[in-house]
């Protein structure tokens, strides 16, 4: 079945002539040895900047799943029990993207002027010991003047002084290993970034999602997310992908708010290739016109 | 003006002949330096075990606050911005707490049975790092029969092998390290039962109210949580204080969540005295007359 | 070049029955991609209790090498450079071990008892934070008589509670790591069995050297030695390869002291296969006589 | 008694015009509450730079002391028993020390020329991570020439990047824990340099001794020493004391082996006051003819 029989209608409207569009496509494999169960977080977010054009979910087994909602974001996750043998989760989406328009003047907000749904964000989470590194984040940015650019230079230091090294790191390091060992992939880079911002009293999360980049293999990508002038404004220390093309999956704490995969048993993953493009204008009509 | 005078009428229902009464009387005194933000969670909690039969919070300064509650569990927090001086936080409750029958036979639920909404106290967080702890808890409590047996297998490990120690821990410290250095305080032996716990695939949470002890000086009090039978069961493991009096101001993944006060700004404490006294009968309804 | 040829006549003393002879074979290779330094320590000890009845170090390249020993405890090093290319180290020796007797009922010393030179065994090091793991060792073992079954409860303990995993840790793995995730190589079983001895103010070190076993794959191996009833005795909480066979390497205050191999540059091993084997009188009297 | 009469004849050599002499005066007093070892280390040390014109321990105690040397270094340990009770040791020397010529160009050695002797100088130690902050050392001074000005660097950002706050860490406090916090004290900036010096290969060891500083009160010194041009080398991050008046005391791998007092068993410090001050020559002369 093309993914394009699985599409609602939908146009780009004239007002919003500089929507984007990309098509999702991702396959995971696993082997069960024995009874598991699997909590997946895969689907793109509907949120005010992200429109969903039109989804598939499927599993190439047996097993029932279940699909429920985080009250709170939004965040769609799937539960699946398989007995054993070997499975695989095939997502496809369509996406619109809204743009964002970055003000580069943004400024950070003082505590009290905060909102009360962000201040969660300050606090130090499993992989982002911002109670740890305070001292460190103040000497390293505290003489830069507040706003936007103060997080860029986070950005900046990040990319600069830690190495893309994929194998530096595992599922448990956290963000003061890797200010010590200087070395980590996306999400260490990022949860550096969050770190940084909440020891500076800069509410920060941990925004993960489906990016476009040729180097290296597919996979999943995290970034993070800073509040400045009220609002999320997104920053990508490892430089490895446009921000702007990000279809987000979700938002959280740090990375084990919004893990892909979580696994409950003896099952192991195969295969990964979770990856986006670009849809120009004429597919999409395609797509709209029924394909 | 005394606590009669805030509450709202109620009275002991013949239906519910063993609920219990208590007043809280909690005062925080602080010394700020310099303008600085608090974010207080001192309120009792009013959920299906717990009325709040009435309330007054009072700052004894001129600084506007506001209290928010949060949108999923409805702890209700308190913020405040103090320009400097002397400030002293009062607040004062009658609680009314349903009782709650332990059930010694509740079993684990397996992880394909847990309602979506507990799923997340299954992952590590910043001073409960599960994710570390796992083979420790398999090969300590692995071995016994699941169900609440061995939830309180675990509290009594931790109250048997960690030593109450007050300023042996502090802020940040983690369940890991109160694990290897097997000294802490109520807080660090609750979130060890929380690590143990989740190790485990049982949710497990901390909860922390207000409590009753002979010894040591007035405290907030931090006990432990788990999923057992379909509902949260509490747990001690410092057998200080009798878990069914515990006012319960929150519960969250861990001390983070859930700490009395979040200061931002060059403030300290100069003295707390949280304190809860069980009310009889006689004395609710000379309140609930007086009132 | 048979081994045999290297030997140094000796001879099974009539005085000396119980003595027995290991034949040692051990060749490593190396890829060296870059001018790199080599640190080898693979020679066995020569002391009270070993005799080196012959020995032979080779190896297959240009790079010439030098031997020198440590002054305080004569354990022999090899320094070699090289620029580039594969190479083999080849060492070959027969060695005599004297018998040791172990005395079950040998007493802990207090420390005014102890000699100054084994003073410097009680403290922490990088891989034995025996500072940090004081309280667990005393309430794990502080209730037991002082002597050696309290050391050998210390290896029990650490047999019965930590997994023998290959891969579950590295070489900056630590003691405290261990006991906290529970699984590790013979070099952390011994790391976690000399942290207990000296939080417990029983000095103790690591003890390397050629084993004998079936299973795992030949490596080297480390047990540890606790000071005991005046002298050192050794405790393999493996309990993979008996104690009385080890010959001995060297003795170190933890593995950073005794590493068989220590390397400055960009080179990988390829290959390991330290062995030992007993060897027979008669075999020993053929060698003897000249091969 | 003055320190005149401890004084063994000694005379400034017109050959020896720029050697410079200090009196040292340290006194350390203990309560003890039960039996408990003591392991001191407060003798000078008597090398080629310093010559130890006289000197004097004592004890306001009946306990029995004893000095004994260690063979490699000649670092001098006391060790003395107290049964109970209060008790004050008191050590007073008289200290002539040669001139240090500090070379700027003193290049670093290549491993491959390193004397043997300080080969072990390069390992990680208990509070030296060098294995764990070897990216770390090389990002941030790896790109400098090596030699002098390279060690003098990693001085200056220690300097430049740590806060020096009494406090801040404790005796288990390691390198690794200074570059996350970025705060200590004398020692933790001598552990950093190590660290660093160790992780770009330059062997590198802790120096502790008697220093002149104003502020902040009288305490032992602590300073790093790195292998350059064939000798060691004095670097002092904290620039708190010059590093020509340090009266040394050892030189070790870490704090670990050179602390000023080890104690085995319940006792506190109630009091210390190690202090030099410069003896110009008439006082010198003045000694001499009064002994």
């Amino acid at each position: 079945m093309p993914l394009s029989a699985l599409l609602k209608p939908f146009r780009l409207s004239s007002r919003r002539a500089a929507e984007r569009a990309f098509r999702v496509d991702c396959e995971l494999t696993y082997e069960v040895d024995a009874p598991t169960d699997f909590v997946f977080l895969v689907h793109a977010l509907k949120d005010a900047e992200q429109h969903i054009a039109g989804e598939s979910i499927d599993f190439h087994s047996d097993s029932a799943f279940h699909v429920f909602a985080d009250p709170t974001q939004g965040h769609r996750f799937t539960r699946v029990h398989v007995e054993a043998g070997r499975f695989t989760l095939l997502y496809r989406a369509l996406v619109k993207k809204r743009p964002f328009t970055r003000d580069l003047r943004a400024p950070e907000q003082p505590i009290h002027e905060l909102p009360d749904h962000v201040l969660h964000n300050l606090a130090p989470t499993r992989y982002c010991e911002s109670d740890l590194l305070g001292r460190a984040a103040y000497k390293l940015f505290g003489h830069l003047p507040p706003g936007h650019a103060r997080v860029q230079a986070i950005a900046d230091w990040i990319f600069e002084h830690i190495e893309y090294a994929i194998g530096s790191t595992g599922p448990t390091t956290t963000a003061r290993e890797v200010f010590v060992q200087r070395a980590g992939v996306c999400r260490d880079f990022a949860h550096l970034g969050v770190t940084f911002c909440r020891a500076l009293n800069i509410p920060a999360r941990l925004a993960v999602g489906y990016a476009r980049f040729d180097e290296p293999p597919p996979d999943f990508h995290a970034v993070f997310e800073a509040w400045l002038g009220g609002r999320w404004v997104l920053f990508d220390p490892t430089r490895m992908s446009p921000v702007d093309d990000l279809v987000r999956i979700a938002s959280g704490r740090d990375a084990k708010d919004v893990a892909f995969a979580t696994l409950f048993g003896p099952a192991r993953m195969l295969s990964m290739n979770p990856q986006i493009e670009a849809v120009g204008p004429q597919q999409l009509a395609l797509a709209d016109a029924g394909g």
